[in-house]
């Protein structure tokens, strides 16, 4: 292997290409991914914008990038399901292997975890990654690289939707929130048979794609007025959406599954009014952690509102057997794709929500320096 | 039969007692109970002096208690489990046996539940209550009747640990709260085999009840300072209790599951920074709905937060079964005992927390008009 | 309401339309139905031949067939989600209500089921049938009263698929017997997402109907030679089978589900053979019962074997959820249709496996006394 | 460290003590133990005796022993939880960390175990014994070497009770056979809340020795008549033991898990009969595992039927909280006590069932070189 070029954040707003030492010699446990492809997450932008994340902060120079897949290189000599040559997606978090988590399929909560381009860890923006064999997935034939990295983001939706919401089908899930996250959530409850799929957003075209995509009812937040507090705002809002959507608290027109993809309060708190009886609601969006909510609908109902933190044991191989088999088309949110050398256009446009030429952005793909941007 | 005294609250701090009619003809599936034994509770108490419960308001003069045990008197067709004499603990929440929720053991969540004492429903505190049969529990011979009327507030305590918090053995668990229903979540805890159990409370003589009752290992929460918002005080008063006690946020002294038992907002914030990684936070206390809280632990913990409500399927069997078995003593918690003639003394001191002779009230019984205090 | 012709079994191989009263007085909570579509199970059929089916005797004349729809004719007052004139799916069993298997969501095991054409229990092979409210489903628009007649079998195999085996997305499910139980287990996992489908069968047209329908993986059972034990036959074809088919004991070619859905012996111990490690299997066939397993597989592989009697909460509705989707084809399923008057062909024929004119049977659906078998 | 001399099965009947190589350099992720306390189980006289279990055949010269408690000498870099000198508890089954099983805490069912004296991996009979360092448990002060060996057999327990057999609070449990593995059930039953414990075994001293142990109910089954099947037998032993004793399939009265321990047909057919209605057979016992049973209660009672293999995550951490607790006494089953120069006798007597005074063997343990066997 020659050289490893790397995209480095090395202060806020400040990225440039680093050379980065080729990783030689691999444990028997790891492979050495080619990186082809890497899509451009909100944490990454706000990482170069903010120079943090709550308690994570770039102290040192770090390699942004953590939704990829690529060709494997090189392979440990205990990794026995992938060769050299095959593409496959990379799951990015390496943990301890040896915690209760680790152990009983919750690793996300590994405290030791180890994960792309969460500081002061690197992460996949390079020519080559270094992981662990197990966190590597094999791409069924007809499944393209692009696909690859997007089983990134498509996890956290089979996470939220699956592993927490335990959507069964037939029930009917709110998503609270367009973007790449909660369009893909809502891709997840309608491969697993979703009876209703109830989109809202403030933004008119991403209630539009989201229609389009995968069926959803949109719905347009009520505008607040001056005179109320948000949780009278938000009980208003909840009131319209059930009634103007035929919601109801419990039976066949009750929402199951609440997820809040969008971190906002006034969403957070329409969400708990808005999810049916014994129902659930799950926070995959975060944005302002200090938020005001009202129990009674929580407990009246008894509500299990469940943080939920990246993906976990089932999760990757669920999302890849769920595109495997036709169930989620990923193509649709793939809007821009950058050269390697133009990957700080995709985090301008990721951070803007649109490119220059004023197209909205949901996802954003930026190639491995060996690959061109037309080959998916 | 002859008549049925009732203590009816006719509007806000107005009661009397009333002559109601003694049930006659009931149906092949219910029971009449002699009521020997009620318990007064926070709910009671709050409808006595507000008339309303959010949205639950007093309308018509309503029979109030609900924490009722007595004597079988009839016994309609259908009814097999119990005949006339026997003593039963009386689950006080008849549902439709149709809905979705009461055919899958969450029948609280039944949206036709006629519930004693919750308006427009009466109560249980008459002489003669019909029930459906089923909802009465043959008490043990070495249990006494006030041991059957404080099956309800434990069935409360195991819906939050057992049934809600899936509490295990060998697990820690937190409780803000030392009021009736704080103290037996503890004492469920304790009987599951809980590790340790946390207790905490703004008033010392709670806490040390605590202590001696089920071996908490008690926490006087820190005083707030003018100059910090809730949030920053729970987290500081979080940090502290967790460096106190020696509990961390993984491993064998965790806390699996917190259970706040006050309402208050400070302490729910408090509980969600205490709470162990992937671990439960249960909501059975209720104060001002409207409360703040961080969703960063929620999240990077991946917290499930449940309101709870009332209790359900297997929650009064095993309440009995706890105590049956010798595991939870009910006795302490019984601290004061009033004539059926001296009901509103009952609800004078559970309002007052005290007694006019300055004695702390945990739980408050008033007997049936056939029965003496002292006859437990 | 006029007469009621029913068709009933006096004896073995006896039967009779005979006039049954017309139910008039109904329960609050009970409907009444016009009887359209019967399918015969071969549960009816053993009763027509034998009499009884292992301690259940008929002993007094009874109404055979138990799979039906029909339309609403009379309503319990009591009853709100269907009305007169509604065309619903009949779910035959009612149950008590008031033990713990009804209120656990387990109520196919209540003691006291009346379960239609199950002796002493009159079917609903009649004009009028009278039944619990909550046990008719209405039927969407696009679904025929053929399609809700099929219901109940088809509840049978999501009950095992879904309920039992707790059958996923991506999983690989293995169904032994290809009768029509059986293809509605592999109807239920394809429409659940499975990854693949094995079904075997010693008839050859059985396993390429289920190629066919479902794009079952089909496997022709090896020849017994005379000089093993039955285990070690079955020992013999299931190698056979997983190496001309490619199963591993674990990983992604695993089989994750078996169902035995034939009764025979060599199929149960191939079955537990085949099964994945940590798999699952369920018994939802019924031959004779006194079968050898090897108790290796079992343990070793920890397997879990279920038994599977017909369905309970959660089973009729998401089966027509699935088939309202059009995840699940039912039609192709129906083989022969008969006239009320023709009720002992369909017998007949069920019980022969095929018409006089030689067609195989799979359902055969016998309308009720106002209706064509043309009329779906 | 010194020398290392280990006790070593050659071949048949042919045990020697051999010197072995000191492990020096470990991984980071092991520790080395040294030897203290080692039971003998039923697994390691039957390689032994016979040489194999199963397909595991010992071949080369192996190490005996895999109930195993002593002392860390050497700790790996990565290991946190335990320092050179502390108690430990030794599981002795290393997996791979990285298939399905290891990550979702079902590790007892990874392909690649190492298991301690299962061929072709030597066992724990030697001064020092190298392992992972997560498979090491810290003995709370108060509790034995002996305590700690012990933790292997109880740890089945705890998986056949409360991991597979979910048992709960005041549910019932029959068990069927009283030798180490069936006490240690009855024990984790008790210690979790059993309402009533059934204990079957045809030897007298066995079911004296499980009254006193945890105050189980004995049964002695009948003898079998020469003119009835084994099935006929079973049916008939079963009805017996549930009239003697006061079964019933449903209600307070049922066993809602039955366990054997005996891999005897016999035992395994009446469990099948006994265990109430939705209940779980949990099969921990082998004997000749060919065996017939009768389908008939399986599926009308909707059993559950599931094999338990040795025991997996979560497992060891409750049986030592069981007993750190006080809730399970291990110090009565340890019935004899041996040199490691006498480790061949302990072996006989355990293959006898009785030591030449006539004792019965419960749990003979052979102390390490280094230590007396008066020294627990």
């Amino acid at each position: 292997m020659s050289n490893n070029p790397s995209f480095v954040l090395r202060a806020i707003e400040n990225v440039a290409y680093e050379e980065r030492p080729v990783p030689n010699s691999i444990a028997d446990t790891e492979v050495i991914v080619a990186i082809k492809k890497t899509g451009i997450c909100g944490s990454d932008v706000h990482y170069y914008v903010h120079g943090k994340i709550g308690e994570f902060i770039v102290k040192e120079p770090m390699v942004l990038g953590h939704e990829s897949a690529g060709v494997i290189t090189k392979v440990g000599a205990k990794v026995k399901h992938v060769k050299v040559g095959d593409k496959v997606a990379v799951e990015p978090g390496s943990t301890c292997r040896v915690c209760s988590f680790c152990k009983s399929g919750k690793y996300n909560l590994c405290p030791d975890i180890v994960f792309a381009a969460t500081p002061p860890y690197d992460g996949t923006l390079a020519r080559y990654y270094c992981v662990l064999g197990d966190l590597t997935y094999p791409l069924p034939e007809h499944l393209t690289l692009e696909d690859g990295a997007m089983m990134e983001p498509l996890s956290v939706g089979v996470h939220s939707v699956s592993n927490l919401g335990n959507f069964k089908f037939g029930q009917s899930i709110a998503v609270f929130g367009c973007g790449p996250v909660g369009l893909l959530c809502m891709a997840v409850a309608k491969a697993l048979g979703a009876r209703r799929i109830f989109a809202a957003d403030i933004v008119p075209s991403r209630l539009e794609f989201a229609k389009t995509y995968v069926g959803a009812i949109p719905y347009q937040p009520l505008s607040p007025s001056g005179d109320e507090s948000k949780l009278q705002y938000s009980k208003r809002n909840a009131d319209n959406m059930k009634k103007t959507l035929g919601i109801d608290d419990l039976g066949p027109n009750a929402v199951d599954l609440a997820i809040d993809a969008s971190g906002a309060e006034v969403s957070i708190q329409t969400a708990l009014y808005i999810v049916g009886t014994g129902g659930t609601l799950v926070q995959v969006g975060m944005g302002n952690p200090n938020i005001q909510i009202d129990l009674s609908p929580l407990m009246t109902k008894e509500v299990a509102y469940k943080g939920s933190f990246r993906y976990t044991h089932g999760d990757y191989p669920l999302a890849i057997s769920l595109v495997a088999q036709g169930k989620i088309d990923l193509k649709p949110l793939v809007t821009h794709r950058y050269n390697f050398n133009d990957a700080i256009a995709a985090f301008k446009a990721t951070r803007a929500g649109k490119s220059e030429d004023g197209k909205d952005v949901i996802k954003a793909i930026i190639s491995g320096p060996d690959v061109s941007p037309n080959d998916m």
